[in-house]
């Protein structure tokens, strides 16, 4: 086995980085073609267009010339998986995971340029799943066509793993894994999907949030009654409804399910460090929102909060007369979207019958209350001294100049524990989205400059990969 | 001045109704017609209709033998005016009052026929406003065209002062009437616009809820943000808003803001004798609704508190992601409609100042939130020892057979408080609407046995009044 250092990539590198960089316009149009399709997997009028984003990939990674492409139906949206395997069993594998799904695109009135019409602006393309994940999920994809299209091999083994449910929650690709285990045995994955401190400064993510995701419904008169005939001798949907949300979290952000904090993993005194250590700019981070100040438990910092910390946040609520002007009615119901990020080492399914205990406690009798399960996963943390994190962190030097900072982020890619869980392997977190690509948010965006460095970044890895020995 | 007593009417009430029962299909058909006019006041896309219902009820006017009829233009929507005034100055005057104007008509879904195109089904009319208030207020004017038509003359003076922001708020008609006291000047106002307590028991409102709206507006990021990236950094501005409201009331329905009970007038033994002989089935009240059980402060009967207590409902909520599936955002902003029903002695603007001053000193700093006034409206209490209201007892028990019993109710007549203000005289509640007639909410619906049964009480009660002397 080869034992070369990783300060530079060999002519493999080379080679593959000289075909990317004679193809941008063919990678942006490529872009354009995939961010067109409006794959919002949530919504069931998008089911015909959710498969023809698995479709489009799929003929993708074929013209890449990787193999054994198949789209597995699921219990949800199809999942699709490529490989290329003739590196040699002294090889690593990789395991590339990815989703061509993308959150729904309203409030459509917001958007400058329409959703799903790519439009480029002052270096980023604009459109829904530009940097969440589709842009990033591309660039893994472009990376090794570079590879293969300039060696005609690849330097280590390579699987793709992509589903269409990482916005929808959905149980689709949570059923294949242990059903394909085998198929799916790797070394480490690789997941791009995250964002870099800034634009120059690469960050691995090595915790996430899981998350658990219920919708709460009250239900009061069969119709919409008025509020002069009825107003103070029957419960109003709303009003029980916040008074039972109101008793979930109080106004500081404690979360007041009973057991809620029971199984949190405590911050050591060197992962606050870590954290402080991290580049973050508050006072920009608010201002780019146009939100005054900060908010949340005062024991903890707002980059603690936001990555390590578990919340409550409703994030929709609907009820009653919601027009111009009045109507002075008692409504039939209301309806609230409440999701809890989860950290290490919380059970989402604990905190999922928590939450149901606790609101059948308190739940009036004088409304029905329905609580649903929405979705849940689990927090992740990585091992961050696997081999492969070093064949990472050069390759980010060799592209940014910069060594990768280290964070945990606040958002949950729910996947990484089952990789833990099922397949017995760690996740690497690279991600090239920026902190204000705008995902879930109307206007969403990609930095085009770090669509073609991460491309760049990933060639290197895989380059510098097939030098760590394996284990 | 004639001595007659009430037991029965004289000569021209026999002739009007004998008239009136000539045309039961002109009635009826005029009432289609002025339902079909979708006269939502609240809603700028209905300026028009609003305008185009107001023109509809001068013509009405007109072909009654009403005279001066006018169309007042307001800062709001018009004011339809037109009188009678030749019976002489030895005969009381009546003032009518009325609103053309109605509720939005969503969710459209729920009708089963479209709520502008009246359908009778089973001796009931179903449309928008046909029992709030166009049913009603026409069969007032289809009165005073019978015994127009019939004698040529009426026995008492009569105006008309209809409005077209009842259901708004709207302030057109409270700056109208000082500025027209004059011309509005009467002994005794009337308006049917309230129910009856079964299909054949008159009924007389003596107490009405006044009313004090605001909107609250809860502002946090400048556009909606991924929950996982900001989650636990910010405030959610739905959160905020259910804090909020989760402090104007308590579950059990107190109301929390500071002073909001001074000035409420108790319930005395003898009132609360009095609203416990008013016959109401509360199992079937609730029934009807699909309700299993009353709610409230439990020191007050449900009649009570639906007629004499205060309450404070938010009318309507929305905030975040509210289709399909879940969006896991921290919302820009969040909207709710609060209303709040008060009782005599409080005064709207007094509650006005103080919600606004609690909710300024609750308001969390770490987002914006905006109150603003939607309307307010003084409760009323009516002297029910008038002579008019002899008359009107009269009427009832020669059409219903029933002499009327006396209630509070839970709903707001605005112009009530303002007559007894600006002009100096009492109002007559005599309604003909049914308890479950829908107001408000989708299949509204008027009983037309009623509504011909109402228009002969109104002619009785101008006829009996006719003969009553004047003070």
């Amino acid at each position: 086995m080869s034992k070369a250092t990783f300060s530079a990539s060999g002519n493999s590198a080379d080679a593959a980085i000289a075909f990317a960089r004679s193809r941008p316009n063919t990678y942006l149009s490529e872009l354009y073609d995939f961010l067109r399709i409006p794959s919002v997997s949530t919504r069931p009028e998008h089911v015909d267009d959710v498969k023809a984003a698995a479709q489009w990939l799929a003929n993708n990674m074929e013209v890449a010339g990787l193999e054994n492409i198949r789209i597995f139906p699921t219990i949800g949206h199809p999942v699709v998986y490529s490989d290329w395997l003739h590196a040699g069993d002294n090889k690593p594998t990789v395991l590339f995971y990815g989703h061509y799904d993308v959150q729904p695109a309203d409030d459509l009135a917001l958007w400058k340029s329409p959703p799903f019409e790519p439009e480029v602006r002052k270096d980023n393309i604009y459109a829904r799943g530009a940097s969440d994940d589709k842009g990033q999920l591309l660039m893994l994809v472009k990376a090794v066509e570079a590879l293969l299209r300039a060696d005609g091999a690849l330097p280590v083994n390579v699987k793709f793993i992509v589903e269409g449910e990482e916005e929808s929650g959905g149980k689709g690709l949570k059923q294949f894994i242990p059903e394909h285990s085998d198929r799916l045995s790797a070394d480490v994955a690789f997941i791009s999907d995250t964002t870099m401190a800034t634009w120059d400064q690469p960050s691995i993510v090595y915790g996430l949030r899981g998350m658990c995701s219920v919708n709460i419904d009250v239900i009061g008169p069969k119709l919409d009654v008025h509020s002069g005939v009825y107003g103070g001798g029957i419960n109003n949907p709303i009003n029980a409804l916040l008074h039972i949300i109101a008793q979930l979290i109080d106004e500081d952000g404690h979360i007041l399910i009973p057991g809620f904090y029971d199984d949190v993993l405590p911050l050591e005194a060197e992962e606050r460090e870590r954290i402080s250590q991290y580049p973050f700019d508050e006072e920009e981070w608010l201002r780019r929102i146009l939100v005054t100040k900060p908010w949340g438990d005062p024991d903890f910092t707002t980059l603690e909060r936001i990555g390590a910390r578990p919340t409550l946040d409703v994030n929709g609520i609907v009820g009653g007369y919601t027009g111009d002007g009045g109507k002075t009615i008692i409504p039939s119901r209301a309806h609230a979207k409440v999701s809890m990020r989860l950290v290490p080492n919380q059970d989402p399914q604990d905190i999922l019958e928590k939450v149901t205990r606790y609101v059948a406690s308190i739940a009036p009798d004088s409304v029905k209350v329905e609580l649903s399960a929405m979705g849940a996963s689990q927090a992740s943390l990585t091992n961050y001294h696997i081999p492969a994190m070093k064949a990472v962190e050069e390759a980010c030097f060799t592209v940014f100049g910069r060594y990768p900072v280290y964070h945990r982020e606040g958002g949950s890619i729910p996947i990484t524990g089952q990789f833990q869980r099922d397949l017995g392997i760690e996740t690497i977190l690279l991600g090239f989205g920026l902190p204000h690509d705008r995902i879930h948010a109307p206007n969403e965006r990609f930095y085009l400059p770090n669509y073609y460095r991460g491309i760049e970044a990933v060639i290197h890895f895989l380059v510098n990969y097939s030098r760590v020995p394996t284990q």
